[in-house]
């Protein structure tokens, strides 16, 4: 163990706050157990020191020293300048370089680094320690004035933009006025009287914004510097990235400084600067993959300034290098057994060290990184499938554009962040964020993106920049939203302030709509039709392996034929919820439907019911024959019947134009000498007329006129019946069984002849017949004599046995607490969460999303909504007793969920946790669903689900 | 033991379906344990025979035959003819008669009696024995011929009704056409003559009706009449009136059938027949109560065809006879232990008794005999207050007429059963039912009542007959019921089929609306105002020992000062719920909600609060005063706020009408003339739009009329950003409070202040704040934190400190699975189970009770209205888990219950065992709650209650 630095009892002049322990951590002494401690940063650069990697020397300042800052008004905790002044004295004896000497200075970066990866959202100074003494310093033991005078310059803009708080655009605006008076393009090519004249400038800012001069003490600047990053840890910008991630305080509490001594990537030809990964983040491809720039800084190459050149190119420049960073490459992922993205600078033909992390991949990538790297024997198959996160797969999910699209884009960028994605061009964050917020669909546009912009990221679908590289700001933030993102289409030119891009004689507008495809590169204008997602190899691997692990089965909601075979193509395992009413939405079948509703007498109905019955056989046939032998629940009529009809507000509508309309009748009739005037009223109304009467030639038929004000009548007062105070909690699922049991009894009969007509092709099939709404075991008895009934006239009629499981929803409370009792008939329950949702927290759905849910999840009365997130402790409490009564009383009995949470990982988990049998999802939720299932098991998480 | 009549082994020609035991009983053998085998009438007779009181010789044919004949198709079980020919012989020989024999004929009434008293639903046959030649010998025996051919006559027509099925009404006309022909009024005066045409005349009905003679085999007669008393146990009046009893079918098994040897009121002066009570069955009052004829059949006294005389003037008449009755209400009380209602008849100067059976008493007069029981030490108190039903103290807290009432009756009748009622006039049973169904009060009149008009008594009010006495049919159901009835108002004079009652120049007719007090006998012509019912010293006394049992408690549910009076003098023990929101919708108080709910910002609410704070204030100073320390729980805001506007259509309308009038006004325009200047005082009568439309019309102030528009349109804006889908489920309770979280600070403070001004008053008061519709423990603590701050605001003000308790309504089904977390904030729960049950159930109450729960009750699929009575599978399997949650947590958290169950019986006693601290009802049902808490105490009916 090196001799520590700065703790307290070898130094009665640091008075720590910390009785044990220290504040600053040398490179060589810091330990990647201390991740929290060190930061992810810190934590990696004193890895990186330790396993010999050429890390430049440092050290680190904890997290615990951030937090004593934001708890105490902003003050530096005692005794923690002591500890930084040690480390100071020690980087200055290993570099043998004085900090704030004029002859050979010591200069450092500030750089933060938190616990979890906030790219890009906290701030870093660099060539900290040059004033206009030590810059001489510089100057002559570089023997470059220019660079020396380029680093300062470099240095007070950006120590002014953070540590003291003045807008950068200031120094911005002088810099570009410098080049264009010389007319050259890049910064590098100022000279030295243009340099010395912008310092003068740059100081003149400070001074009159700041009413002080730019401080020249070094000491002065590494503590305004430190304060600074440490104050970035809470601002807005950050604070909105930690929210949208979900990053909680227990998991990221505040952010090391990382103090480094500075190399330089600017130092002339022999130097370079790069971000690399270690396999192709985008992709997932194995190879090197990442930009750098010759000449230059680090930030320069992320801050998407200058375009970078593909790494590859430095083997034809710097070949030696070039081979030691794929060293450098094999070290971190032997070590990490993660990709790895990584910084680096090459000063003067040496190479260093400034940064690893995990790499943020984008979703196809880490499948594939993952079944690769099990195929390379570096994960297990199920460290592989913890490693993909559900969202992943959601990301992956995403519709995207028909490879075979002939469409011609009108540029082509870099494909930063894969899927496709539409929207209206928008050019800021802030309107982004405004749109969104609207529920509009918007794309950002910019030249690049900066940290600032990240608010308008969130309610951006995709990112559209016109420079920068597939690591620049832009590409790692969209990679790690998984949202789609081009960038560095440099064909396009893009004028902020008058909101337009243009790219040759195309202008693209703000509120036009564009296309961009994030997997491809390309750019389209307007909408480009997309097709379903396809699941990659990698992934069908992976969901395979997860399928292996996991003891949760998964099924889809499906209403229709079609959808069946997609949730085949998506792996499930049968149909949860097969919505019936659905089938009833159709154009054609929509008013059979409505006749059936309306009618006032059985017999009426069963006129009705007689013609929809063929309709829902011919469904069922097709579903049965799409899912074999898969189980089919088939869940009978559930919405109030109402919902079928049109509004009355309609009618109302219609009623209203026919008698305005018979009025002109009768009073061109009365006074035939007005009829020319009235005429011209009448043919007023002739188009609305038209739309109620299609198929009536003549309109002055009066008895038809009467006839139709007639029958608008009886609907109104019909429609007015069903009206109801609660219709949640009304007239519906089961209690229309009993009320009209021919309605019932037709789905049935429906579901049975299907079955029968598909097993006489030879096929198998497994029909689940499910009643919805049951509070009580006499309403499922109801049903069930009703289906016996049925079962044997099919069979007598077909001569063919359908064996079918008979069971209920569990989505009233009452159900819940009967359960035992229902079990005796039921041989599955499904828990429709989303009723069950609203019943247990007597919530209404539509109301609560619009009335006070938000406020209660702003005033964290509740963490989620239960709406989207199983509210694990009151309605999961609920099933668990339903589960546990229900299976005292039948041992096998089936039990699954078919709500929308059913395809939500935290709830998945819980449903596992629970000894549930299957979820059943929208098939576009089944792959994430079969990998989370797999989670869950792997995890076991089943303790203390309740605390 | 006498030796058995008809045990099968020791007779072989009879063949009883029963292995064991038989279907008849002698009166010498039987047992009133056997009271479900031989009913209630059976055992009666059986039992007087064996405790030395005269009863005729007779036998009981068991129930058990009565349920045999029913599942077997109407057929006498095997071998009970050959028990009863058996029976028959044994009454030959103890009365020296001879069943059938011309020269003294043995004469048998053959009489039905269920296990429970079912008084006038099935029938009876009297002189059972007679035919052509039998009347001689009777004529003979009793050297009078007149009697036995107007016995005949009687039986004829009797036995023809029940036994051959034909419609009395042409025997009665026959009979009446005869009296008119003699100008006699009673029976006993017609004739020999007359009486032999009329038999005559009988007879040949019977023929030309059923195509056969009139019976002369007497034990044809008998088997006849026995199907035909077996056959009424499943009549129509029968089935209504076990139905609207809550009789099931394990309570009574059909109807034994007795036969009695007959004995003759009839046979002249020196016969007489009554019917009588051991104490007054309408006050209680202990003297022997009832009526008598001279010279007349028991039936003419029940049926009230004569109006019989009380029973005190038979001591003038037959004091012997007055003599032994007192002893026999003597022997009967001692036996029983209970009021006996019996019937009597003597047979020239000998006393028979026919009928024993507990009597059916008024509610005042259960509850008055109650309570001199316990005095008189033939009950226990607990026994005394078990003895009191629920039901009978809610008839008792009916409201009733004002005795300081100046107001002249138009007659005045006996007060056969107490209490007010006011309704429209019917005169038939059928109409009465048909109007009750729609929920119409109705008086039923008629002239006299019978068995068959049992289904009208259901659904009328009160009960009104010009003839009968208090022994009467009518006036026995009417007190069974505990419905007011007025009876022998004999001024009256009824036309049943012009539908007119007639008193002096007085014409009732139908639709007439008429009040009845049962208690005083007095009849007025339409609505008489009643006042608060009282509690009689006994009921007090009652209630007093009730207290003394139960343990759990019973408060009210109290909105206002006056309504807390009223329920400390029912004897409540605090307030359960206290609905602040009712205090909001005085007239007064209505607009100032009302601005407070349609405030766009917090500041206009705040006017609005702080106007409705003293309001609110002066109501709870009341409050607290008149509860003294007795606990006050008051709950805060709970209704959807909508509920305090005015309804949007209405608002429409009035938009619509000030569109119209301002082009009015604008045609006005056109006509200078008309201008005239807006009257100032209008403008103080703003809100109300109907006035200043109707006072405005020639005016043409546009301002205002464009203002008044304007307004409108807002208001409509804004109420409809108020509209829901499903209120039930919406921005209520607590979420108003998070909402707007200066309503509840408002009310809170309201609560605290009036607490701190009755404290100074010298006066301790006990505040519980209660929270509604709570789900989650942030909701209370919000409110809690709330409560706190105020709390602490009032003492610095007041320099009082304010015990209060916080507890939360749990009404929401969320609240019940968090009960453990909630009750660490809440120091009692109070079960809302209204809300609760919709909650459970997923049932809107309003929506189901108009549409399907009265086709679940139908189909049973529902036993009971569970918002009526608590659904203890269900909801009440949910409070148990709540409470051993909660207790869990807590272990002296307090537990109520507040819902409209709270007051119903079965409910409380659900409440009790579940070991609730207290139920809280409207102060109406605290008395019944009070009772029948005890009854619930004293059964300890924990038991099982989950089955």
């Amino acid at each position: 163990m090196p001799k520590s630095v700065c703790v307290v009892e070898e130094d009665d002049n640091v008075q720590s706050d910390l009785e044990e322990g220290r504040y600053v951590y040398l490179f060589s002494e810091g330990d990647s157990t201390k991740r929290s401690l060190l930061g992810g940063k810190g934590a990696g650069l004193c890895d990186m020191t330790q396993i010999g990697l050429p890390v430049p020397p440092g050290f680190v300042i904890t997290t615990e020293a951030c937090l004593k800052f934001s708890d105490n008004n902003k003050k530096l905790p005692k005794g923690l300048l002591g500890e930084v002044k040690y480390g100071i004295k020690v980087l200055e004896e290993r570099t043998g370089k004085i900090f704030g000497d004029k002859k050979d200075p010591l200069l450092v970066s500030v750089r933060s680094g938190a616990a979890i990866s906030m790219p890009g959202m906290m701030d870093t100074v660099l060539n900290l320690g040059l004033n206009d003494s030590t810059v001489s310093g510089l100057a002559k033991i570089t023997g470059d004035e220019r660079f020396a005078l380029d680093s300062y310059r470099r240095f007070i803009a950006l120590f002014s933009k953070i540590a003291l708080d003045l807008d950068e655009k200031q120094f911005d605006n002088l810099l570009e006025e410098a080049k264009k008076k010389k007319k050259i393009e890049y910064d590098y090519e100022l000279d030295i009287k243009s340099l010395k004249s912008l310092i003068k400038k740059y100081k003149e800012i400070c001074k009159k914004e700041t009413k002080k001069d730019f401080p020249s003490d070094v000491y002065k600047q590494l503590e305004l510097a430190i304060k600074a990053v440490f104050g970035s840890w809470n601002s807005k910008r950050a604070i909105d990235y930690r929210h949208e991630f979900g990053i909680t305080e227990e998991m990221a509490n505040g952010t090391a400084v990382n103090i480094v001594t500075m190399v330089f990537g600017n130092m002339g030809n022999s130097s370079a600067t790069g971000v690399l990964f270690t396999r192709d983040p985008s992709t997932g491809e194995n190879v090197l993959f990442g930009e750098f720039l010759i000449n230059a800084q680090g930030e320069d190459v992320v801050a998407g300034i200058r375009t970078p050149r593909p790494i590859i190119e430095l083997k034809k420049e710097m070949p030696r290098l070039h081979k030691e960073l794929m060293e450098v490459r094999e070290i971190l992922e032997e070590r990490y057994s993660e990709v790895q993205d990584f910084e680096f600078t090459i000063e003067k033909e040496k190479l260093f060290m400034l940064q690893t992390r995990n790499g943020k991949l984008g979703p196809s990538a880490l499948v594939k990184t993952s079944v690769d790297m099990v195929e390379e024997e570096i994960l297990t198959k199920e460290e592989a499938i913890l490693r993909v996160k559900s969202d992943v797969i959601e990301q992956l999910m995403h519709r995207r554009i028909d490879p075979k699209n002939k469409l011609k884009p009108v540029t082509i960028g870099l494909s930063a962040s894969p899927g496709a994605a539409t929207g209206t061009a928008v050019f800021d964050a802030d309107e982004s964020e405004r749109r969104g917020k609207l529920g509009q669909e918007v794309i950002l546009i910019r030249t690049e993106t900066k940290p600032e912009d990240i608010h308008g990221f969130f309610t951006a679908q995709g990112i559209l920049t016109s420079r920068g590289g597939k690591t620049s700001h832009a590409a790692v933030v969209a990679r790690a939203m998984g949202k789609p993102c081009v960038c560095g289409a440099e064909a396009m030119v893009i004028d902020e302030r008058s909101k337009i891009a243009t790219i040759g004689n195309i202008k693209i507008r703000e509120d036009d709509l564009i296309t961009i495809d994030g997997s491809t590169g390309k750019v389209f204008l307007g909408e480009v039709e997309t097709i379903e997602p396809k699941i990659s190899d990698e992934l069908f691997l992976l969901l395979n392996w997860a399928d292996e692990v996991r003891t949760l089965g998964v099924r889809a909601n499906v209403d229709t034929p079609e959808d069946a075979e997609l949730a085949i193509k998506f792996g499930c395992e049968g149909i949860g919820l097969c919505r019936t009413e659905r089938m009833f939405n159709l154009p054609e079948r929509l008013p059979v439907m409505q006749q059936m509703v309306m009618a006032s007498t059985k017999e009426e109905r069963m006129v009705a019911i007689k013609k929809l019955l063929p309709m829902q056989k011919s469904d069922f046939v097709k579903i049965f024959k799409a899912m074999q032998n898969r189980p089919v629940t088939i869940r009978l009529l559930d919405p109030p019947l109402h919902e079928f009809l049109p509004r009355s507000e309609e009618i109302s509508r219609e009623f209203e134009t026919l008698k305005e309309f018979k009025t002109v009748l009768r009073k061109m009739e009365d006074t035939p000498n007005l009829t020319k005037v009235l005429d011209s009223k009448l043919s007023k109304h002739l188009p609305k007329i038209d739309k109620i009467i299609n198929d009536v030639t003549n309109l002055e038929d009066k008895e038809l006129i009467d006839m139709l004000i007639e029958s608008k009548e009886v609907a109104l007062k019909k429609i007015d019946t069903f009206t109801e105070v609660n219709p949640m909690l009304g007239h519906r699922g089961v209690r229309i069984g009993i009320t009209y049991p021919e309605i019932y009894e037709m789905q049935i009969r429906a579901i049975l002849e299907a079955a029968a007509e598909v097993i006489k092709e030879g096929i198998e099939v497994s029909p689940e017949i499910m009643v919805p709404q049951v509070c009580t075991a006499q309403e499922l008895k109801w049903v069930y004599d009703i289906a016996n009934k049925v079962e044997k006239e099919v069979k007598r009629k077909n001569k063919v046995k359908v064996e079918y499981k008979f069971g209920t929803m569990i989505e009233v409370v009452r159900a819940c607490m009967r359960a035992g009792r229902l079990a005796e008939i039921a041989s599955f329950f499904s828990f429709g969460t989303n009723d069950l949702t609203q019943a247990t927290f007597s919530f209404s759905r539509e109301d609560a999303e619009n009335k006070f849910l938000p406020l209660y999840n702003e005033r964290k009365i509740l963490q989620d909504n239960p709406f989207e997130i199983l509210d694990i402790k009151g309605v999961g409490r609920l099933m668990l007793i339903t589960i546990e009564w229900g299976r005292k009383t039948r041992k096998d009995l089936k039990i699954g969920v078919c709500g929308e949470q059913a395809g939500e990982p935290r709830s998945i988990k819980f449903c596992n946790g629970a000894g549930l049998d299957y979820v059943s999802c929208s098939p576009y939720r089944v792959p994430t669903a079969r990998l989370v299932a797999a989670h869950a098991k792997i995890e076991d998480d089943k303790s203390d689900m309740l605390n």
